[in-house]
C-alpha cells in the first residue's frame, strides 16, 4: 500500500472525555494532567515508536461539575514548548481557539513553538467547544455559528499572512554592506477585514517549516468548509466505519472543490485503543474501562456540554429526553442536534440518551495487537482516515501498542520504519509553502 | 552584610537597544535571537553561577527602521518553557504587556509555566513600550497612560484572582469516597471592573509557588504606583548612582506606604557589564562596543521610540532638537520628557541628544573583575538596588563575569554559594501569598 498512515499521540492527563475513572486508577498520577514528566514521557516514548505528533486538545472553562480533565491542565503552547526541546522528531500540535484569542498572539506563539522546535509545529485550530469560555473573555455569551467560523478563517488568513512577514532571505547579516535586515523583504500585512485590524508585520522570522501546519477540529458544515479551505490536518471524531467513510469523502470532496489537493488535508479520528494480551482480555478490559468511565453524573455533564453545560440534575431520568433544542445552537450544533433528533425519532428517555452517547465514543480498536493491526488496515482501506489520534489510560498500555501493534502496522507496509524528515510537515508529506512575496516577486519577473 | 545581592541575565540575542552593532561580531551567531540552543546556552550558564533568574524582555512591534534587537525574537512564554525543562532552580521571569493581552489568557500561560518549571516563574508587566503595537490589536492608537496603567493594575489583580481559583487541598483524588476535586475549593472569580469581565475559575491549580512572583518595568508617577502597590520586582533603569538612589528609596518609601514590606520588592538594576582582564582593557573594550552599537542611524531610531516610532532622519542633526513634545505622552512620557526638557535648558541640538542617549547607557560596570565586584558593592551598599539585571555580548564575556566577579561577590558576601531553595520566590526571599480563600476560612472561623 503506498497511502501511509500516520499515528498521533493525544495523552489525557487524568479523566477526560472517555476516561472520566481514570484518576481511580492506582497506576496512574493524580496529579498527571498538570505534571510536565507525565507528558515528557508520553512525547518520548511516541517519538520512541516513530508517531508523527503529539496533541493536545484544550478548553478554557471548567466549574465543580465538569469533565474532571478539563479541571485542572497545562496550557497546550508552553506544555508543548517544553516537550520540543526534549524531542528531536515529533511533531506538536497545540490546540489554541480562534474565537477568544488575537491572531498577532496566537501567530507569535506558534512560530515561536516552531523556530524553538526546529519546524515540528502545529496549531489545532477550534471555535471553543464550550460556551462558558466566553465569561472568562469578557462577553456575557458564546459566539454564535456564523460569527466563531467567520472568526476562525480570517484568524487563520491573517496569522497566514503574518507567518509571511519576512522572506526567508530577508536576513543577509552582512558586515561588509552593514546590512543585517534587507528591508525590501520585510512586509506588513495591514489587513482590515470583518472581524480583524492587524498592521503587522510579525516581529518573528520564517520558521523551519515556512508556516506551522493549520489542524482544524469541527463537524458543522461552516466546520468543514473551514478545514477544506485551510486545513491541512483534521481532528474527527470517528464514529461508526459508515460515518468515518462519509465524512473522509466528504473532506476530500470539499477540498478538491476548492482547488487544493486532497492528499494535502489529512484526516486523523479518534482512535481509542483498547489493546490486551488477548481478544478476550481487551473486551474484558473495555468493559472494566466503560463501567469505570461512565458512572451516571459524569455521562450527564459531559452530555450537557454539547448545549452549553448545561446541567441535567434536576431531570427525570426515565422520563423523554427533555425539550431543551434552543441550547444546541451555541456550543456544538452539529452533536447536540443528532442527539435531539436520534431521541425525537427514537423516543429516547434521557437515561437512554446518555448510555447511548457513551457507547459512541467506544474505539473500534479493541483486541489483542494483531486484531488491532488488521482492524486498522481494514479501516485504513476503506478510506475512513489518514491517522489515527491514539490515547492510552496507562504507559503500560501506550507500550503494549508500541511494541505489540506498531511492528504489526510496520510488517504490513502501513506504518513507517523511520522517521521522513525532522519535520512535522515532512513527515506528514505536506508541502513547505512558499512565501507569498517571494512567490509575487517571482511571478512579476515571469 | 546581610541584605543579599541578586543576579539575573538579560540574555540579547543579536542587536538591542545599546547593543546594536552585536551581529558583526564574528564571535556571534547572526541568528542568535531565534535560536533556543543560544538561550539554553545562557541559562545553564547563569544556574552554575547560581543566578536568581533568566529575564526576557518583549516588544510586539517591529518596523524596517527600528533597533535589530526588536527584529526577529522569540516570544516570552515559549522560549521559557523550553529553558524550564532544562534547569532546576533558574527563575524564569517573562515580559507580558498587560495592555495587548488577555488576563485569562495571561494568567493560564504564566501558572502553567510555574507548574512546569517546577515553581520558578515570574511575571514582568509592561503596558508596552512600543506604541505601534497598537495596531497589531486591531487599535488605531495606542492606549493613554491612565487606561493602560488603569488596566495593569486590574490585569494583576484579576490574575491574581484566577491563580487563587483552587485551594491547595482542594484535589483529594479520593477514590474511598469517590471525590477527585472538592468543589467546596474551587471558586469562581465573577470579576467585572472597568477595564474587564472575567468569571473564572482557573482551570489550572494553584502553582508551585502559590502564584508566579509579580515584576514590573515603567518609570513614570504610574509605573512607581503600580510597583508600589503590586510588584514583587522591578526592572529598572538604573542612570547614575544619584538617580538610582533617589528611585530606590522612592520605591522602598512607596511600598511602606501602602502597608507592604519593603523588603518584598526587589529592585533589579539594568547592569551591563564590561569586564576584561584589566581595568585598561575592559575601558577600551567599552570604547569599542561604544562606536560598534552606536552609528547614528540606530541611535536615531533608538531614540525614536520614545516618540511612537519617530523618524529622525528628516531632521538636520546640527539644528535645535525638534519640538515634538505632542508625540511624547502616548509612548513613554518619562524618558520622553526627560529628552525635551534637557535639550531645551540646555539648548541642546539633536546630534548632541542622540550622543547623550547613547552615552546614558553605558554600564557603571566596566573593569578588571576586582574593580567590578567592588563597585558592585559600592552601588549595593549605597542602596541603589536589590539586584542587577545582567547582559552580556558574547559568551566570553559571561564567562569572565562568572568566573572572575562571581567569586569575588562570594567572598565579600554579597552573593549566594548555594541556591536557597527550588523556587523563584524561595531564592528572592519572598513569601508565598496564601490562597485567599483559605485565609477567608481560616479568618472566619475564628
Ligand atoms: C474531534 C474534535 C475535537 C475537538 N477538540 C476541541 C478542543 O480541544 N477544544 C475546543 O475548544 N473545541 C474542540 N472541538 C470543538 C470545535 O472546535 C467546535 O467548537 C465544536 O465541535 C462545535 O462546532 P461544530 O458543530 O462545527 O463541530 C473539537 C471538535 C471535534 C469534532
Ligand atoms: C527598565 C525598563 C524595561 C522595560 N522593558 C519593557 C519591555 O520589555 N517591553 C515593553 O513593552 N516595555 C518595557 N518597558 C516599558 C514600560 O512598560 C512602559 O511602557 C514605558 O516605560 C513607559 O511608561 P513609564 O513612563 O511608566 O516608564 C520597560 C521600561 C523600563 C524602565
Amino acid at each position: 500500500m503506498s497511502r501511509k498512515l500516520h499515528l498521533a499521540l493525544h495523552p489525557y492527563g487524568v479523566g477526560g472525555p472517555g476516561q472520566h475513572g481514570l484518576w481511580k486508577d492506582p497506576r496512574v498520577a493524580k496529579d498527571a494532567s498538570i505534571d510536565i514528566g507525565y507528558y515528557l514521557r508520553q512525547a518520548e516514548a511516541a517519538e520512541h515508536a516513530l508517531f508523527d505528533a503529539l496533541f493536545i486538545v484544550d478548553s478554557q472553562f471548567i466549574n465543580a461539575t465538569y469533565p474532571p480533565h478539563y479541571l485542572n491542565r497545562l496550557e497546550p503552547l508552553t506544555l508543548l514548548s517544553a516537550v520540543a526541546v526534549r524531542t528531536r522528531h515529533l511533531g506538536l500540535v497545540g490546540t489554541a481557539s480562534s474565537t477568544y484569542n488575537s491572531p498577532f498572539n496566537l501567530a507569535r506563539r506558534f512560530a515561536s513553538l516552531d523556530h524553538i522546535s526546529g519546524g515540528r509545529a502545529g496549531w489545532n485550530v477550534v471555535t471553543s467547544f464550550d460556551t462558558g469560555t466566553a465569561r472568562n473573555y469578557g462577553l456575557d455569551e458564546h459566539l454564535d455559528y456564523t460569527t466563531r467560523y467567520g472568526r476562525a478563517l480570517e484568524s487563520v488568513e491573517v496569522i497566514r499572512g503574518l507567518w509571511d512577514s519576512y522572506e526567508d532571505d530577508a536576513f543577509p547579516a552582512d558586515p561588509e554592506r552593514g546590512l543585517f535586515l534587507d528591508p525590501d523583504k520585510l512586509h506588513a500585512l495591514e489587513h482590515r477585514g470583518e472581524h480583524f485590524k492587524v498592521a503587522g508585520p510579525l516581529n518573528l522570522s520564517r520558521s523551519p517549516q515556512g508556516q506551522p501546519v493549520i489542524f482544524q477540529a469541527g463537524v458543522s458544515e461552516e466546520g468543514r468548509d473551514l478545514a477544506a479551505r485551510v486545513a491541512e490536518g483534521i481532528y474527527a471524531p470517528g464514529g461508526s466505519l459508515a460515518q468515518a467513510q462519509e465524512y473522509y469523502a466528504d473532506i476530500k470532496r470539499r477540498t478538491a472543490a476548492h482547488g487544493r489537493d486532497p492528499e494535502h488535508i489529512k484526516i486523523f479520528i479518534n482512535g481509542g485503543p483498547v489493546v490486551a494480551a488477548t481478544d478476550e482480555a481487551a473486551r474484558l478490559r473495555e468493559r472494566e474501562i466503560f463501567e469505570e468511565d461512565n458512572d451516571l453524573e459524569r455521562s450527564l455533564a459531559l452530555l450537557g456540554r454539547s448545549f452549553g453545560a448545561y446541567d441535567f440534575t434536576g431531570h427525570d431520568l426515565d422520563a423523554p429526553f427533555p425539550d431543551i433544542a434552543h441550547l444546541a445552537e451555541k456550543g456544538g450544533r452539529t452533536a447536540a442536534g443528532k442527539i435531539i433528533e436520534r431521541a425525537r425519532t427514537e423516543n429516547l428517555t434521557l437515561r437512554q440518551v446518555v448510555t447511548s452517547a457513551s457507547e459512541f465514543r467506544r474505539s473500534p480498536f479493541v483486541g489483542a495487537p494483531a486484531t488491532v493491526a488488521e482492524t486498522i488496515e481494514k479501516w485504513f482501506a476503506a478510506g475512513t482516515f489518514d491517522g489515527i489520534n491514539l490515547a492510552f489510560r496507562t504507559f503500560e498500555e501506550l507500550d503494549l501498542f508500541v511494541d505489540g501493534v506498531v511492528p504489526l502496522l510496520q510488517e504490513r507496509g502501513l506504518f513507517r520504519t523511520e522517521y521522513e524528515a525532522d519535520t512535522l510537515r515532512g513527515n506528514l508529506g505536506l508541502p513547505v509553502p512558499e512565501n507569498r512575496h517571494t512567490a509575487a516577486r517571482r511571478a512579476a519577473q515571469g
